[in-house]
């Protein structure tokens, strides 16, 4: 293991967390708000650390597929560990532990709160958990990335450890290139989306909040009915750009490309598509009598729904009083999640797909034996590697899973909560159901809960195995 | 496809279940019944089908994979089909859909019922529901292979497709003595469970009936108390019983053979026992206030632990009001099950431990990227092909529970009496919580409910492979 270039990668994200938390300050400059202070201090202790730090380049630049996990996991480790801190020192979160779950929650973009009352919270409070939605959608490695070069050649590690899927294509053959693409397409939808809240009258500083939320398929709302209070044409809005924040980023580069036809043709984008079409479809027949009209009706639909695949986890009303179809529809939305190489997390669509495309072939291959059928995607061939992959997550993915619902469910709350509290943290949603319902939070949780549940948010928006490396005794051992 | 000798395998099973049928029958008798005429009547109606579809043999003896899959699962719907009869014949179960829920429940091993009061059965019909989980727990064509010779040389198939678990080993050469060995064995260890039960003072009825739902890890009791009214003693006996027949049965063989080192090596038996004891300890310590005697607390978590992780699904007391915590645990053993190779269903302990494994495997290697490392299991290298076979499993696995989920919740019952009434039936355990817990019952569902479930039993016992292929349009080409 290479310990000095993780730790020169680690400095460079507390610089750049240094960077990040100036923004926090800015707002508190507009809102002349004491709370701002604390931010400034932990820019500056982040600074310090990370000038220290990356003074001197590693001597070695040896990086493989080990340390390109290990680091993404540290880094995302370390983020949150000092995003925590302005919320403890300006006092608004006290408890450090809920305030690092609140961060993590954040950067994850998971949208879970411990937060009983957010309209308390200082301007610049709330900014640093929306913004923290908008960094970790993208990814801070990916980010730093673009910014400047790292390792020399092997960063496609970085990347990979960090992009959500089960098959990251480089964009173009230089990984720099790629993550500025990447990033120049997320600003600009960023942008157009704060400048449509902005055209239907939203507040400027909701706009920015909600759209980073979106953005990053985060789910942090800055009021406490969530989205509820907006106007329909917002709530649309929302719906439309989290289901687009939720597709495969490729498509968007294929568009620029002009490359059309291979654009709208991903099986995975039309697949999540279709999901998603099916959903609003059994969850708008389910609510119907709940709402005046229809139109209303789907209107809520397809927000919750979108919301939900997505994994961004906001509300747009209180989904937990809805009848039990649609609740177990939701449900089983947060683990499908969204499309690889999107900004959302979950078990994503293609997965899912190539799942669904294996057990075909293996039901082929029972019936026709001297065939021989392959699974393909986008007519391309999934390489046995891919495949195995997929399964190992599976396998990882279900372990982590029941072990964590078994240790919060030490908590001795009802089953309900309990098991949406994992699967919606987990799969970096937001909202369960019951007690950590849109209206409810996940203060009530015991110390050892809470633990558990900033697990599983770093293990699922790392896509497990990042995090699972920092377990195993012989990823430690130097060869 | 090879029609004529899945019929005539089919013929073969209507025989063997007339001569089935004689025995509720010959029960009708000395209870003096008048519903054992219905039993006549069905076993005639089979005994009549099947002499004159078994009347010649097949021309055509070819008998692949494929061919295996179907003649098991259209060989457990068959059964089910004329099974159901004569509850509705003789009126007790007046529905044809609620006696075929009741008796594919049987022959699953699922134990979950539709019945409000099972102490107004006749004695026939409640000893026709306890005898189908003795026969399902090792097989309609295990048994009918032990008994007669039937396809020539591809026998195997026929096992592979009906036995539990992902490897299942011949244990001599030839598959008829095999059959014959498992049959011995499991009628050895039901004869000493009933000796048992009568010399603990149980009535005559009652020993059987619960002895062959022990032994086919089923769980239909004859009395609305379900265990909770017998002695301890019987309760303790039932534990162990459980827990022995949950144990895959080779080891039973390798005692035989005198091979002790090798059986009490078995890697799945010892992770099977691990699980039973730490999730004793769980329960135990949670439900401790709710009984007035430690040993007390301790003898019911173990009857429930051993119980639900062999999907036997006998219940001592009412579990659905314990606490959470020890419900949660209950939850995740329904999903675990019994070791491959018993009479028990689930996941099986043997998959769990090769998913474990491989997933250790995949982080060794990104850790050691040029170390080569195998799975093994008994000292034994995985195959691949097991591993693949594993893998699809758990796809399915996930795609058919979650479809199901969805499908049992349009009836609009709460999430977790529907959760777990689909995990019940699909791991063939019998009771979930609320609604359908210990002291509920399986009748409230719809008609469309109850077809789901019943497709999720047979698919649970069967290992979901055979029953998907009937609906694969490619098994039904010919060639």
């Amino acid at each position: 293991m290479n310990f000095s270039i993780i730790l020169y990668i680690l400095g460079w994200v507390l610089n750049f967390e240094a960077f990040f938390l100036l923004l926090p300050c800015s707002v508190s400059l507009i809102y002349k708000e004491k709370a701002g202070f604390a931010y400034f201090l932990v820019a500056l202790l982040c600074g310090l650390l990370g000038f220290i730090i990356t003074r001197k380049k590693p001597a070695n630049n040896m990086f493989f597929a080990k340390e390109g996990f290990v680091t993404v996991s540290l880094s995302w480790i370390v983020l949150s560990l000092f995003g925590a801190l302005p919320f403890v020192i300006s006092k608004e979160i006290p408890s450090y532990l809920d305030a690092l779950f609140e961060i993590t929650s954040g950067f994850t973009t998971t949208g879970s709160s411990i937060l009983k009352d957010v309209e308390v919270m200082s301007h610049c409070g709330l900014f640093w958990r929306s913004f923290s939605h908008w960094i970790g959608g993208m990814g801070v490695l990916v980010f730093i990335l673009a910014v400047l070069p790292l390792t020399g050649g092997n960063n496609i590690y970085l990347v990979r450890a960090e992009s959500p899927g089960p098959a990251v294509d480089k964009l173009v053959p230089r990984i720099r290139t790629s993550a500025m693409i990447l990033y120049k397409i997320y600003i600009f939808m960023t942008v157009l989306l704060i400048i449509l809240f902005l055209f239907f009258k939203m507040p400027v500083f909701d706009a920015f909040c909600i759209a980073f939320g979106t953005a990053g398929t985060g789910g942090f709302a800055v009021k406490n009915s969530n989205l509820a209070d907006y106007s329909a044409a917002i709530r649309n809005t929302t719906t439309i750009f989290m289901i687009l924040f939720g597709i495969n980023f490729n498509m968007y580069y294929l568009i620029l490309c002009k490359r059309f036809h291979q654009a709208f043709k991903m099986e995975e984008v039309k697949a999540y598509l279709i999901i998603i079409l099916g959903a609003i479809i059994i969850v708008v027949i389910d609510i119907r009598s709940y709402f005046p009209g229809f139109f209303e009706a789907l209107s809520h639909a397809a927000f919750q729904v979108g919301s939900i695949i997505t994994t961004t986890g906001y509300a747009s009303t209180d989904f937990n009083l809805w009848p039990n179809l649609s609740k177990t529809t939701l449900v089983i939305l947060i683990f499908i999640g969204a499309c690889a190489g999107s900004t959302g997390g979950g078990m994503k669509v293609s997965r899912v797909l190539i799942l669904f495309k294996t057990i075909g072939k293996e039901l082929f291959t029972v019936a026709h034996p001297r065939s021989v059928k392959k699974v393909k995607i986008d007519g391309h061939l999934i390489e046995h590697e891919v495949v195995r992959g997929v399964n190992v997550y599976m396998g990882s993915y279900i372990f982590i899973f029941a072990l964590s619902v078994l240790l919060v469910s030490i908590n001795e709350f009802d089953l309900v909560t309990t098991f949406t509290a994992v699967a919606t943290t987990f799969n970096n949603v937001g909202p369960g159901l019951e007690l950590v319902g849109p209206i409810g939070n996940f203060s009530q949780f015991s110390a050892f809960s809470k633990c558990v549940l900033i697990f599983d948010m770093l293990a699922g928006r790392l896509e497990l195995f990042p995090i699972l490396l920092l377990f195993t005794p012989s990823t430690w051992k130097r060869i």
